[in-house]
């Protein structure tokens, strides 16, 4: 057995006790299983004391994550303090200065400096992993980078942010609309600090952002994404998609397309049968396409002290048993930037409008839909209300382009109360 | 870069023909990935002049696969002839003695042999790896050793042979028998040559020996498994389990219970509208529980060209980039003998039989059941036909011990018609 790896743990939450309960608890198991002893030299925090549920007192103590990450008795910083600058990406650039390999959870950090990061670690000969930043305690990273290295990837998706599932799902099951239930969340502490991480379609935007750089070999662009958060999804339109066969999912959707590559984060519809469409609650779920192997699903704990540990002590033991690949799957010189295709491929769109009682409204609807190229797959109109109808329409393949031209030109009629919904589906 | 990696490919069925397309179509981007070229230097197979629809010309040709396995010119021996001795014992064992990494999907041959392999490859520090030998393109293997090795597992569940789970799903679906959806399966090329692989759960049960053995840091144990085939599902048992809630699996379960290690392969019931529940037709599904991480749940095909070749590469590029492990993910010196521990753990059971219409049958059951200790939770008696009634029932979690005394005092009256059917339903 070769010496011991020795960690510095900066950030001592949820996730940063996890990892200290899995190597105190697991060392027997950790060492017949990579080889070597794993053991944690330094921990550092915003504040040092407070209970933490276990004992801390035979590590050392750094108040600066960036001593931290460049003490001589480190070999991995493991970096689980979160924000995309600051603290951590100041201590992630010196551990790997200091010829550090690093174990981060921190999805924002390298979505947006990623490519810098992994052209420094690179240059430096030292891996940064990250199987924690993405879906939790799903192993996803892996599979992409290495369990599914001899495919092309065609598509990648995912439901990959529990907080909205879980409204999502609340939704439906309860009849509450979303405010109530995003009260919900924030009570039971389902919110990160910035709510808008969440239900902003942020946090999980940066995870397609990670899985479509591994997936495509391009160059990591969070801004490429076409994002929409679920603040907007209303009660009706969960009902009606359930009436219709659908279910409402905050899903990220990454493919490579004959124009570029199309990044959309968004509420979208999925068959109710599928299993994007099964996933209920905090529960992640990630749908890999390669040429050679099909579809593959990943279903699992998205969050959560025990499934992000284990994240984050896989890349731990990786990095003991030797393993050690490019950040995003191939050296970061040799990623292309990606160019970026935006509703690029045509889907088939789930429509909603409220029509007035008029004689020849919805024919007036069909024909404009009809002259802009959007052929009517199925349609239901429910009974009149104070002279008001709800009309639910499922088109056929469509660009966006001429839906968004029929949807404006229906906006423009009297014959509706106002701008129609429009959710895509995406077929699974 | 490093010089490249040869490849000797022996056997050239739809997995090796799929292995040869992809290390020629993709030769980019496996280099990319990976670091190094790929290249294959020679093939063997039992007929030399068949049209494979891909051309063969480049590559040396070897009759015999030890010869192919030893040659100066490989690096990695692929083994994808199949039999769990033979040619492909042999010519694997000369492989590891000639200093080669050996990928295959075999396991039936690891299932049987994979201590003395192991012990043998270690010993020459050499890797032997095997995907492709379990639930097809999913990277189930990976996901145990690396993803989640800082997990202690506490089970692992598997819908593992494809065409077990075709037969019975088309049973429900089109109401017909057993006996007629094995033709059906047959005709489709579903079966393996001895059918009895398949449908007797041998197959799956291999799978099930590789996985427990990865799990839980036990030697392959293929004879401990308690194995039971699909042949005696009847239609009735699926009509009724579906009216309870259920859908009937050969399911495949390890555990690690206080007295040791139960391996289950066997038709059992789960929850209808559970992932295992929902999984129709060919695919394959594992879901592994460790104590860190959850549950996690894996899905995609269990077979064919593309998805096997997929695993088999997977293999090849973890090669290709450095990264070795024991075969059965620590050392096979470790691994420990395991207890065998057969139907240790309680569970509920769905019993069928068909009473007689006489008075104080089903209480006479009833009674039976008290008895031994096994509580009801649920009954349903359908009508009587012909003097005869269908009774479900399902019980509170019991021993397998106190459901056979049960079931054999029940046998042993005269309110029932035949011995009832028990089959376990399993908690997911």
């Amino acid at each position: 057995m070769t010496h011991p790896l020795r960690l510095g743990i900066a950030g001592l939450g949820t996730v940063g006790i996890g990892v200290v309960k899995i190597v105190k608890q697991q060392a027997a198991l950790l060492a017949a299983r990579t080889g070597r002893e794993i053991t944690i030299s330094a921990i550092s925090a915003r504040t040092r004391d407070k209970d933490r549920g276990v004992s801390l007192s035979r590590f050392a103590w750094e108040d600066d994550p960036v001593a931290l990450a460049t003490r001589d008795d480190v070999d991995v910083f493991v970096e689980l303090m979160g924000g995309s600058d600051g603290p951590a990406k100041a201590a992630t650039e010196a551990a790997i200065a200091a010829g550090k390999d690093v174990v981060t959870a921190n999805k924002a950090m390298l979505a947006l400096h990623g490519q810098a990061l992994a052209e420094a670690a690179e240059a430096a000969g030292r891996v940064i992993r990250y199987e924690a930043a993405v879906a939790g305690g799903i192993p996803v990273i892996k599979a992409l980078t290495e369990g599914l290295a001899a495919n092309r990837i065609t598509r990648v998706m995912g439901v990959m942010n529990g907080t909205c599932n879980y409204i999502l799902t609340r939704m439906e099951a309860t009849g509450q609309g979303y405010n109530t239930l995003f009260e919900e969340a924030h009570k039971l502490g389902y919110l990160e600090a910035d709510p808008n991480l969440d239900v902003g379609g942020i946090d999980a935007g940066h995870k397609l952002a990670l899985l479509s750089s591994i997936a495509f070999g391009t160059r990591v662009d969070f801004d490429g994404i076409e994002l929409e958060g679920i603040q907007r999804v209303s009660l009706d339109d969960i009902r009606h998609a359930a009436d219709m066969g659908y279910k409402i999912k905050l899903l990220g959707v990454a493919q490579m397309t004959g124009r570029g590559l199309e990044q959309r984060m968004s509420p979208c519809l999925v068959p109710a049968g599928s299993p994007l469409g099964q996933l209920d609650g905090g529960t992640n779920m990630v749908v890999i396409e390669g040429d050679a192997v099909g579809q593959i699903v990943m279903r699992g704990p998205g969050a959560g002290e025990g499934p992000t540990a284990s994240a984050v002590m896989a890349d731990v033991c990786d990095i003991a048993r030797g393993f050690r690949l490019p950040v995003f799957g191939q050296p970061a010189s040799t990623l292309t930037a990606a160019q970026r295709a935006q509703s690029v491929l045509p889907a088939p769109y789930y429509l909603r409008m409220i029509l007035r009682d008029k004689p020849g409204a919805l024919a007036k609807v069909a024909a404009i839909l009809g002259n802009a190229g959007v052929s009517i797959h199925r349609m239901r109109q429910y009974d009149h209300v104070d002279d008001k109808a709800p009309v639910l329409i499922v088109t056929h393949k469509t660009t966006r382009a001429a839906l968004d031209e029929a949807l404006t030109a229906i906006s423009a009629t009297d014959v509706v109360t106002d701008a129609p919904v429009a959710l895509r589906i995406e077929t699974v």
